[in-house]
């Protein structure tokens, strides 16, 4: 094996053409993407369930791992909505309440995630990930945002609610909506309200009165800033926590400290199947975002090895005690779009938040969590898009399909089963499709060699040979379909004497297909049919060499389907019951 | 929808054109496999942990109603091995040790297998059990023998022993053999040989004495029926019971009475998926050997009507206090070797147990369990038939795996995990296959139309055209196989101004498959690449035009890959950049 040093630190080929132009940019987008993740972080630890600092904590040294061993020049890792929903419904299941339990909890989900995606890395499984289909996917994320937003709706109303899924939200809603606190709704409302408006109607009022294009471009970015900022002065200088306002609370100042917490009971176990889910999902939105900002710069993104940069970057997150992370959509656009060029744009913004959690805790421990809650609505509102299902629906019945259920069972059934069930369907969808394949009956276009679908072209046919040209490979799901359609149009063409199977679309043939074929072949030498083979594929014949087949066979195998119909209606074949020729 | 009442109950079909010669020839089976039937019922009915009037129960009823509803001429239904050994599985596993439980859940098994089979049969889900393929049955059967036959073991030695699987049957032998009982083993170990011998040396000893062949046949038939008198005898006469011999012991004389048991606690759900995947593994048994014996005759099974006449089968078999029932393999040949000519013969085989059921019982009290047990092993002992993996090593190495690991699966961790596992490792290794899809380079055979393989032809290239045929369908898991090929070719060819893709072997483009695809056509345009599209089937090409992909393409859509190369080669086609045409 050629090991190469750059392969498994990736970060050295950006290294080495390094410029000063390069560190400007890079240095822009830091600062940009430090001011918006700062309240992000925060916003998605409390998704998780977490104490806020552990938001801080998984945007640090994950960033710094990531630069060294990710191949995405510009995605920005860290915590996300997804994960950190996963991260709250794959605790909340397993019963773990006790704070210092939870917090142990979501390392252990971070480390274990880690700890996975570096094992599929090393053993180059990364091709796994593409069973989550794209439109699954599509419809997945779709789901996760409502039932995000709806679960943050509690914190703008300042009351009690909980569930994994849709139903379940919605009731503890309604039941509790009556206690709903005034203050909190009084905050949380209009800073929901201006957060929408600062990304569409703002931006038009500022246009109407021709403001600088700078400004109106940065504006959206800085909104949720001036809101922290200014719910946090509201919240301190009004005490707004004595009339019922939830407010994030002390946050240990300072860097967090490298060490694993001690597992103590045993129960790891129960954690892998969630790590599993978090792990694979978060991947393959961060594969998704990286390889759509690469394709822009012409930026290939090496599947296997970003297992490796992600996994080490969980592992990172769980040894400085943070949540699980990936890469962020939403996070990754405006690192791309702030001019971002080298993964050193992602270590500057580490170092800045390293600075925020050492100076900024005071301040952000009157941040209002109904701020934070306005702020992860607005941020997954984006990810709510069911332009899938028109496309799909459009395309092929199947996919749509597979979109509808898996948004719908996402909803009501919470995000493990609903991933669970987007792979599964999709599998299921394409094997039940393949258990009844194409059968298309061929003839020879007049003048040409083609042989096409006698339904869908004028074609030239004999009634004594039958070819059938089978759209799908032969295998078990499938080969008593085939046998089925054979000695169905056996039964309705008396005058027939040739079968010709012709089979550029047959990519393989199972041994219970060869079986099948034996038994068929077997059938039509009492009916004295010929069985004949045209276009078999290199593969394929290589197996059937392998078996005694083609020595039993009643007929020849041809290299086209022009020399079969050719080399029957030509040599009186039918009385001839020679051995196979290749 | 036409319904034709034969349809429905198939035995019009033979009844319109029976014969008194097909009376005698049905006589003469029925009278064979009822003496055949007696101690295997009793013998089943052992190995599901049920009384052994269970299994005589399981042997009237089922078989009149398959007469009527079933399509094979002569598959012999009733209380067979496997289904009987995942009976007594699934009961233990479910914790019931009581016996009016245990016999009440044999039944409830019963009944839910049979109506799953019927349900399926309504649905016409008959192909579902394709997805369990013939080399993964193979190995299943052949496990379960070996399972079957270790457990009976303990009869033999008069020892306690128990387990799902080898490992723990094995242990638990070891652990008590010291306390195995002499009387026990002094007539179990003889039986045993007894009948292994009658089926081989004793019939190389009577044709050496040269006795006649009507002899020679029966006598392997009648030595279980031999044994079962002489050991009855020898309990009885010597009182054997007292010196620790287990004998069947009191079995209700008479017809059982017709009414299903009343499930009271609500335990009835945990049987469901137990019951399914008795009738699963039953039907698939039975249709497979009802089809094999049916190709002998032109007989046609009609795999649907099977489901309802398996599933109607269990049903009577539950209403008359039987445990689970299928078409068995041993007795199924036994009937058709004997000459039976139609289901009637299974009808009077019937009345045949029913006879024995009201008369034989005070004699059949006194059979050593030890007999049954011989029976039982020797029965088996023609499942385990390894010869599926070298027939799958020769053929194909994944499906030996499939097979391989369905074997030590089933053996290591019972039949239910075993026989789940077999069909996820099958799917599981067919859609890896299709994840990394053969994809050939072709070009022209001299002075043909035809395309082939460069590596297995030769075959004539242009530098400036790259034709690939892929040789699978176009989905989820391998769609971004097919981008990460295409682009590492790109790179390697610089002279490349034109790619091919030839699609005879495409049966399905997906809306993943489709999103990659546009995603290449956008990256060619860039690199002023043409993207052309040769031999598209029609199905494919019906998706293709609901989608907007055709509009954007880079290049053309030719019906045959040789006009694909003579339109390139001709036409100027690099300057032309129309519209594709179909």
């Amino acid at each position: 094996m050629n090991i190469k040093i750059e392969n498994i630190f990736p970060c050295l080929q950006w290294l080495k053409g390094y410029q000063y132009s390069h560190f400007t940019s890079d240095l822009i987008a830091a600062v940009i993407v430090t001011i918006m993740l700062i309240p992000q972080s925060l916003a998605y630890a409390l998704l998780a369930g977490a104490p806020p600092q552990l938001g801080l904590y998984a945007s640090i040294l994950p960033l710094m791992v990531y630069a060294i061993f990710g191949t995405s020049r510009t995605l920005s890792v860290g915590p996300v909505a997804i994960a950190s929903l996963m991260t709250a419904a794959a605790i909340q299941n397993l019963g773990i309440e006790n704070e210092i339990d939870y917090i142990n909890a979501a390392i252990m989900l971070a480390f274990l995630s880690g700890m996975f995606l570096v094992l599929m890395g090393f053993l180059k499984l990364g091709f796994l990930a593409n069973f989550l289909s794209h439109p699954v996917v599509s419809g997945f994320i779709t789901a996760s945002g409502i039932i995000i937003g709806l679960s943050q709706f509690r914190h703008i109303l300042g009351i009690q609610a909980s569930g994994d899924n849709v139903l379940e939200l919605v009731e503890t809603i309604m039941l509790n909506i009556q206690s709903a606190n005034t203050t909190t709704m009084m905050l949380g409302i209009p800073v929901l309200l201006f957060l929408f408006w600062s990304r569409s109607g703002l931006i038009r009022l500022l246009n109407y009165f021709s403001a600088p294009q700078k400004i109106i471009k940065l504006l959206p970015k800085v909104a949720p800033v001036l809101v922290v900022i200014l719910t946090c002065t509201l919240a301190y200088q009004f005490n707004l926590e004595a009339s019922g306002l939830a407010i994030v609370g002390e946050i240990p100042r300072g860097l967090p400290s490298l060490a694993l917490p001690v597992f103590s009971n045993g129960n790891w176990i129960d954690f892998i199947l969630p790590a599993i889910f978090i792990s694979i999902i978060g991947y393959v939105e961060s594969v998704s975002i990286g390889r759509t900002l690469g394709a822009k710069k012409r930026q290939k993104i090496d599947s296997n090895q970003e297992l490796i940069g992600l996994g080490t970057a969980n592992i990172a997150s769980a040894y400085s005690g943070g949540i699980p992370v990936t890469g962020g959509i939403g996070r990754s656009i405006v690192n791309y779009n702030s001019g971002a060029e080298t993964p050193l744009a992602g270590f500057m913004t580490a170092i800045g938040i390293a600075l925020a959690a050492m100076t900024l805790t005071g301040l952000l421990s009157y941040l209002p969590t109904a701020t934070l809650a306005a702020t992860i609505i607005v941020a997954v509102s984006n990810l709510i898009d069911f332009s899938i299902l028109k496309k799909t629906w459009n395309y092929s019945r199947s996919d749509f399909i597979a979109v509808l259920l898996t948004i719908v069972i996402t909803l009501l059934s919470g995000v493990e089963i609903g991933v669970l069930s987007g792979v599964a369907i999709s599998i299921f969808l394409h094997l039940y499709k393949t258990t009844k394949p194409h059968i298309a009956e061929v003839g020879q276009i007049a003048g040409t060699e083609h042989y096409r679908n006698i339904n869908r072209h004028k074609v030239i046919t004999y009634p004594e040979i039958l070819t059938l040209r089978v759209d799908e490979s032969l295998y078990f799901p499938n080969a008593s379909y085939l046998e089925d359609q054979i000695l169905q149009r056996i039964a309705e063409r008396e005058e027939l004497k040739h079968i010709v199977l012709m089979c550029p679309a047959i990519n393989e043939i199972d041994i219970s297909a060869l079986e099948v074929l034996e038994s068929i072949n077997q059938y039509l030498i009492e009916l004295d049919i010929g069985f004949h083979f045209s276009e078999v594929k290199g593969p394929v014949m290589d197996h059937l060499k392998k078996s005694d087949f083609l020595e039993h066979l009643n007929g020849k195998i041809f290299l086209s389907q022009h020399q079969a119909i050719e080399g029957i209606l030509h040599s009186n074949y039918q009385n001839a019951k020679e051995k196979p020729g290749f």
